[in-house]
């Protein structure tokens, strides 16, 4: 099933995306109970919004090769996982905003996991039991407010940072599926996620063997080989086929971020 | 005032303590409307709790000096800020367990801001329209999950790494305030919050420059100097006259974190 957020008229819905393109309300809670209140929607009246407003955003640096020879044989002993703070969300269409002390920031398409359930010390062979579903988010990062020793916080966190969408698919398979990224047009990643170094079950399960994983939580798997500096104007068009497109358009600010 | 979660027979309230430990009910949003219950209890009878579920906890690393003598002309560029996952957060006489991969951690006692509006865009001099108050956090912390490159997520992010409380003071004047901490009785941290290198105005401006900061979020100021590894059976006692004791005992864990 595909479940999406949307506005119509300006009142906030959550709905369930017929093969149709109908979509049908639903109300309750989408990582447990809840039912459809009967109202429908056509694909082209509503404005859909970032599927979930996520409990907590957590990525992975630097998780693929070029090709599956460049696969490393030993695992690194700790990964390189990264907090993106929730206000850094918007949804398709909307405007990502560069911050005005730079010109360009980066792009980066990703398959995006949704966790359904609280999950503790979660086995790797059971970690699907754990996953809602899947959406795509685009990574957006300003290397240049990387600091120095490494730490990739500010460059990760501005707001508009973490467009997500179009809508979540409960039904997907990601074993693989191909996580593309075109700039205005021009395909810029394509790589399946069999290029992953490491995978889906290896990353969430060693995730719960350090935190509680909570419904609402959002994993970045990380970015294909690919990823460019973009400037205002550009369009980005992150794609994985059975999910659907999250395209945004890069704007420069407005406001200025020195005092 | 003094605003405090606790549990009476397992069911969770909030409440505003009197100068006289008495415990009067609240109910509503802590930073909008909220009103007395008339409903009290007496602060022998409540076991505290988190003084509040944080939307999001960032921290800032190395931000104290051990004298003013030693505090810098110009601040750095790029603060090293960093996420900690709302997963770790625990109350007072809660128990920090210690990954069963480790013999030691390090705890270290701050000063935490307690944000109450919304604030993007706010200038140093504005900055504490939009604190609601202040606690104490206690940023445990396993340097040994440190990665090379210098990312701490991993390092910072076990469950119960975050204990916070023992209350939300609202009145406090935090310039300056002592940050202390005591290690079995012994002292090991007591600075003025005068040593910190980015003042709180400056850290929260800064931050508001870059993220949309909510209602609920929790800034944790840095550390003094002092703060050591410690193994299970340690107790720590995080202390901010002003607000209170955060007093918490260091346990071996019980269950593996490795497949």
């Amino acid at each position: 099933m595909k479940f999406s957020r949307f506005t119509v008229q300006s009142s906030v819905y959550n709905g369930v995306i017929t093969d149709d393109n109908i979509i049908r309300e639903i109300k309750g809670d989408m990582f447990g109970e809840w039912e459809y209140t009967g109202k429908t929607f056509s694909w082209t009246e509503v404005k859909l919004l970032s599927p979930l407003e996520p409990n907590q955003i957590i990525g992975i640096g630097a998780n693929y090769v070029s090709n599956v020879d460049e696969l490393p044989r030993d695992l690194p002993e700790i990964p390189v996982f990264f907090f993106k703070p929730t206000s850094s969300v918007i949804g398709p269409e909307e405007e990502i905003v560069i911050p005005d002390t730079l010109d360009r920031v980066k792009f980066e398409s990703e398959l995006a996991i949704v966790i359904g359930k609280e999950a503790k010390n979660v086995p790797e062979e059971e970690v699907l039991h754990y996953v809602f579903g899947y959406t795509i988010g685009n990574d957006v990062t300003a290397p240049q407010y990387f600091h120095q020793d490494g730490h990739w916080t500010i460059g990760k966190s501005f707001d508009t940072f973490t467009p997500l969408g179009p809508v979540i698919e409960t039904e997907l398979d990601p074993f693989p599926v191909e996580v593309t990224a075109k700039l205005n047009d021009v395909e810029k990643q394509n790589s399946s996620t069999e290029l992953m170094i490491i995978p889906i079950r290896k990353m969430v399960s060693y995730l719960t063997r350090v935190m509680t994983l909570k419904p609402g939580d959002v994993i970045l798997t990380g970015s294909p080989v690919g990823a460019e500096l973009v400037e205002a104007g550009d369009v980005i068009e992150c794609e994985i086929q059975e999910i659907g497109k999250l395209r945004n358009t890069f704007v420069a600010a407005r406001e200025s971020i020195n005092a």
